[in-house]
């Protein structure tokens, strides 16, 4: 079957805060499903896809933290996949190399952006037709439906997976990407023309200042912001989330 | 009498959607100070010092909007000066001097730069002591008081006035700044430690990306944020003012 066609397969549910959590496969990929509680009385509304960081997975508290802001205080829906190699899913060789070759240019004190940038891309190329067909899928579902505004909610290799995968998608209304390097996704990204909040750090001691200034110039949108923050590449400060949820609150809901 | 003795002489007063508006004058220098409605009945609240743009006067829009966002959003008081020859006081020989000498930059099609950067700094020189002085005054009062929570926000000239003044004044606890050279401002700017919220516009016509990012870079604050929006120098967009307001009212009340 291919990916395009596949429907979601509800697997374990259940609700807390005012959270309806939904776990789901879709085309064997494994993800997770938040909506508002009671979604079933309301009118369709707006959905955020969201990618997890490299070594995370869809449920990481990142993920959960970050839904929990959307859901509650917007109302949205908020789905996410595990990445390949990821959380539920398998490790093929080749993602138990290149995490061997991560692991040893860390410790050698090497840069790890050139394994970073590869690795992310070649998930990437499996991730972007994954996602559409989530996608596919989720406007399906009365209560997110075709053609409503959908956001994308993606940091670190979310925005390695994101790029392509925005710059691809008509259907996406505004983006959040962040913390990686311009190599391989300044191209895409100059494709993408909808408002794009973009994070940075301005100490990252793995990606430099010039290389995140050149990956958010790229962007084609007329309407972009950058956020820049001092510290280093794990401290990107929590109320970014807040931003990033009032970022696409604003352009995902009407008026 | 010297400025820094100077009590607040208070002129007219209104009251209009929850905000009271007193026009004073501190040491002959002429101001406004907005406070929440019903601010006779509570604790002393923290205070926020704005400074308004190069042409502009302590009443703009600017001032009037952002201080109502500060005031019925956060319950804080806001006070802003006339800048040495603008709004209510005096041009000077040497004001009317440099307000020509720009606009014949301007028409001509020469950087303004140069001159905005030399005019405010002469106007800050002046202006540091005032806004030291309406500090002092504006801490006797029983509704702001001596030893709470003072914030800056001052864009272009305010940032000119602003990097002097919150250099050399412990009393300020968190400051808004932005869309300013350099070239005069990198040095007072690294004696600043307090957490700063920067905004530069990414297509700025007058102050370049490698000006404007590297009197972010200077700061000596451990905890900075820089926002850069797509548009022109004077194309800032309106929710940077609600972004200010949330990191002023971050790090001006108690957790």
């Amino acid at each position: 079957m291919s990916p395009t066609s596949s429907s979601l397969l509800f697997g374990s549910h259940s609700v807390a805060n005012g959270v309806v959590e939904r776990d789901f496969t879709v085309g064997g990929v494994p993800g997770v499903l938040w909506s508002p509680a009671g979604y079933e009385a309301h009118e369709p509304a707006p959905l955020v896809l969201m990618a997890h960081g490299g070594g995370n997975d869809k449920k990481h508290p990142a993920m959960s933290g970050r839904a929990g802001l959307l859901v509650r205080d917007c109302g949205f829906h908020v789905a996410v996949l595990d990445a390949p190699g990821h959380g539920d899913r398998p490790r093929t060789e080749h993602d138990e190399r290149e995490v061997a070759e991560l692991f040893r240019a860390r410790a050698a004190g090497e840069p790890e952006g050139p394994v970073v940038v590869r690795y992310n891309a070649h998930l990437a190329d499996q991730a972007v037709p994954e996602y559409r067909a989530l996608l596919d899928a989720l406007q399906e579902l009365p209560e997110i439906g075709p053609g409503g505004p959908v956001g994308w909610f993606g940091i670190n290799m979310g925005t390695a997976i994101g790029i392509p995968f925005v710059a691809e998608e008509p259907r996406i209304t505004a983006a959040v990407f962040g913390q990686h390097w311009p190599q391989l996704l300044a191209g895409p990204a100059a494709r993408i023309t909808v408002p794009v909040e973009f994070d940075m750090q301005w100490d990252d001691e793995h990606i430099t200042r010039e290389e995140a200034l050149a990956l958010f110039d790229a962007f084609g949108s007329a309407e972009k912001s950058l956020h820049a923050n001092s510290g280093l590449h794990k401290q990107l400060p929590r109320f970014e989330a807040e931003s990033a949820v009032r970022f696409l609150a604003r352009h995902l809901t009407k008026g």
